[in-house]
């Protein structure tokens, strides 16, 4: 039933997705959805819990709890952690898009409530401590940084159509551009030269 | 009328926002909204026409024509004129965010055939001329610079809660860190070092 929900989610939004049609594309009564989930915010809440946060820690598990000595490193390893897990996951960044970062976003609250704030904390407090050793960029604002990754990673894969139009320029093949090992060389590169401290790259000049 | 719907569109979505919702926040009758706009296709495309295009077309004009000698002072200021006009346009981030990216968003089809692709060409094959000189960091995809640039700009914009959420360990304030000059900062520093070709920076090493 979380399936037929999450294939529906995707293609139709949260709001649209009643327990009638989650049944009927799963195959089931509306009373069995009712009998497993009571209600559409318990199916939510399961949706959630179930589906997308569990991909949302093993991202976030693997931040080292005490700054390290490569910040950089931390950073391309949580973005190479997302990237490897979406092309299981297509649904999630439309979804994401949608329903978490949109305003009136139905999943919105209920992700926010179970982000991991603390390791994300930490997350912010080791690139804050690199630029304090002037390992990173000082113009970066630390808590700023998931979200550059967010907007960097999940934009050009939420949105396949936007994607085609823009890059139909440089690559004859719609959408041809963009596998995912295309995505990550450029990720990487934005990330790992943006981070780098002024003076590395000046002093080259 | 258009600074009614501007607002109705930004705080409850585009679907939600009828004609006689429109009129009422306006103070006029519906009668006068079909009088001036004849029917809800025509008030979308002039929302976007008068309030959208406009500042769009301005941000993508002075992208030169021929390819630029300095490719990466080229989108830095396509940021720039980016993050210029969006304090006066507080709305545009989230309607972004929900109407044009989202998938099923209701104004994607219209922002789509109205993008100014010729211009978009020619800074996605300014920037590829630019890693065949050596000048930008061959990692890239051309094509994708405008989504980052998108990504990094709007989305922390289009998310305040999200923003204040995330942000919340290193700013004591909610909503402090990301005053317009912070996120500039912040989306130059990625940009700028992330455009660089790796050798610039290793040689310094």
């Amino acid at each position: 039933m979380l399936d037929a929900a999450t294939e529906l989610f995707a293609s139709r939004g949260v709001a649209a997705s009643t327990i009638a049609l989650i049944a009927a594309h799963a195959g089931v009564t509306g009373a069995m959805v009712h009998y497993y989930f009571k209600n559409r915010d318990q199916l939510l809440d399961a949706f959630i819990d179930e589906r997308v946060l569990p991909f949302v820690l093993s991202v976030w598990a693997e931040v080292p709890l005490a700054p390290p000595a490569d910040a950089i490193g931390m950073v391309l390893a949580l973005a190479d952690r997302l990237m490897a897990g979406l092309p299981q996951r297509p649904w999630l960044p439309p979804l994401w898009i949608r329903e978490i970062t949109a305003a009136g976003g139905e999943l919105r609250d209920r992700m926010l409530q179970r982000l991991p704030l603390p390791r994300m904390a930490v997350f912010a407090a080791s690139i804050a401590a690199a630029q304090a050793r002037g390992d990173v960029h000082p113009d970066l604002q630390p808590g700023l940084v998931v979200l550059s990754i967010l907007g960097l990673v999940m934009l050009p894969l939420a949105a396949p159509a936007v994607v085609d139009k823009v890059l139909q320029p440089t690559a004859p093949k719609p959408g041809a551009a963009l596998d995912a090992a295309a995505l990550r060389r450029h990720v990487h590169a934005l990330l790992a030269g943006g981070l780098k401290p002024p003076s590395l790259a000046r002093s080259a000049l």
